[in-house]
């Protein structure tokens, strides 16, 4: 990479005077713009934004860590948060955690010197398991905010947007009791992690005020074969007539298994998922869902971490906690 | 954020001093370099990784720039380049292109001027459709290498790795004739990519040298009713007996159609789409798919790349194109 050094050298002129005319100065006469901002051109030359960073402390840059890029919903909360960062003139750049402390740690790290000016992201799965918020905390008094999204840690006080997992699963599940559902069981594949134990909580508060099921929860592990798995738990309990599912993929196969079994859905069984517009249409009758809104997340969380670059906030020692709630979007696997 | 300068003060050392202790020089006598740490921790103090990297022109770091990150097929080479990145000892930071080409240069800039040592990138769709290529070239030219995946500019001179789409849906359709199917369809929801064209390519060329039929296509948009529109493509063809599908749910649905109209699968109809394997779980029969390896396309990209880095390389002038072959794993959806 070429300097100004060597441009200026080979110009015969001065280091600022090279560096005054590519600014555009006034001070310098319009022919020796030309002739630096030819040569300059001709080498490539670029400031470095990483050295000018560093005189101006700021990078307009947001910092995002996530743990795990094959969750569809993180996908879709990173692309809420592209979105709304882009709107308010800042670039993000992401590290991906993979579930894990020590990367999550190493991601803090690398972006914490000087690359962005704060932080969104959600907690690796390993993070929530050990309780280890040090890093967190480390990273916010060296000046570098951080809005902690879905996944967040209760500990450390900063900006949070969560979703109202619980009230989602309760309110379902409720739903169903309404149209005279007496056998509602709940399928998961995410038992290991925070939001799965919420959603089924949430489940299990709504069957126990009814005073006529216990709950019958079926919960998957990732290596399992889930259609066997539900097969055997339909042909098991045979008098199920709902399905609450937590994760995006078990509605849908719920309701092929069902489908397949004979059963007619909604009319035998109803069916209602976590999942996407566009997974839901892997079943017929179309799965209906709960929409989580990833995008509103990530535009919030990105809405709060900017405020707080731009000192928008009357208090430095407030910090806000946004609640996106989800929303029933029911399709024709549920009976109206 | 504290500096050597306000540690040296405080200790009342030389800035020199506290460098060399921080590293552990022998110069340093043990009591200073205890001092030294202890105060540089109680300060949060932490060597400014940017300004290292500037002096020594190693980040140890791969920018990677990726299109969309809804794609789970882009989703998941990430994973794969992560993977692999993190083995040799190198950190990921990853941008989002969003399609497009003002977006892909602004991420190049960004992270070219300091941040990473090079790059792996899959083309926007927006550089594809404009031809546009010198953002790639100065990129090189500032001595930054560039491996692109996937979609790739074949007018740019660097390493690639790329999948065999069009012989994959030949092949794909080929194993359909041999099982004696006479009306086998296309059906593809990415037509507007590169990558949709060459897999329509391959299925035109087995079906051409056939003569008993002419080439079969439904292309979706984005915003289609797929349901809706596979529904009325069946009705209007009534003697399809194979499906390939080019996207990772068209192929889902297909089958789910067909079974709903009252169609045995495989018997009446098969079914081959390109797709995850956890996808393919969405059908019973289960989906019969074309893999397309994104983990080991990650893989092979992060690999070229930091060979070129550490020159590993014979010459510097040989740039090489990895192609990762994809299999069919045939489930029920096919006739064996």
């Amino acid at each position: 990479m070429v300097t100004l050094k060597q441009l200026a050298k080979e110009l015969n002129v001065s280091i600022s005077t090279v560096s005054k005319a590519l600014n555009n100065s006034e001070e310098i006469g319009e022919e020796t713009v030309k002739r630096v901002k030819e040569l300059a051109q001709l080498y490539n030359y670029t400031p470095n934004k990483v050295a000018l960073s560093l005189k101006q402390n700021k990078t307009k840059t947001i910092g995002v860590i996530i743990p795990d890029i094959l969750n569809h919903f993180l996908a879709k909360v990173l692309f809420g948060i592209e979105r709304e960062a882009t709107k308010r003139g800042y670039n993000i750049i992401t590290c991906i955690s993979n579930e894990s402390l020590e990367k999550e740690k190493e991601a803090l790290e690398l972006l914490a010197n000087g690359s962005v000016d704060g932080f969104v992201l959600c907690v690796a799965e390993e993070t929530q398991i050990e309780g280890e918020v040090n890093h967190f905390k480390r990273t916010i008094a060296k000046g570098l905010p951080i809005v902690m999204f879905d996944r967040v840690a209760h500990d450390v006080l900063c900006d949070k947007v969560i979703v109202d997992d619980f009230d989602a699963t309760y309110r379902a599940t409720k739903s169903m009791q309404l149209k005279k559902r007496k056998n509602i069981a709940f399928i998961s594949r995410i038992n290991d992690l925070s939001v799965g134990k919420l959603r089924e909580r949430g489940y299990n508060k709504a069957i126990l005020e009814e005073s006529n099921q216990e709950p019958l929860v079926l919960n998957l592990k990732k290596k399992d074969d889930s259609q066997q798995k539900i097969k055997a738990f339909f042909k098991k309990h045979k008098n199920i007539d709902g399905v609450i599912s937590a994760d995006s993929s078990s509605g849908i196969i719920a309701i092929n298994t069902a489908l397949n079994k004979g059963y007619k859905v909604p009319k035998d069984i109803s069916v209602i998922g976590f999942a996407s517009k566009s997974v839901s249409n892997h079943s017929i009758p179309r799965l209906s869902i709960i929409r989580q809104h990833a995008n509103q997340i990530g535009a919030n969380a990105a809405d709060l971490l900017i405020n707080r670059l731009e000192k928008k906030f009357d208090e430095e020692i407030e910090f806000k906690t946004k609640i996106v709630k989800t929303s029933l979007v029911l399709s024709k696997s549920t009976l109206k």
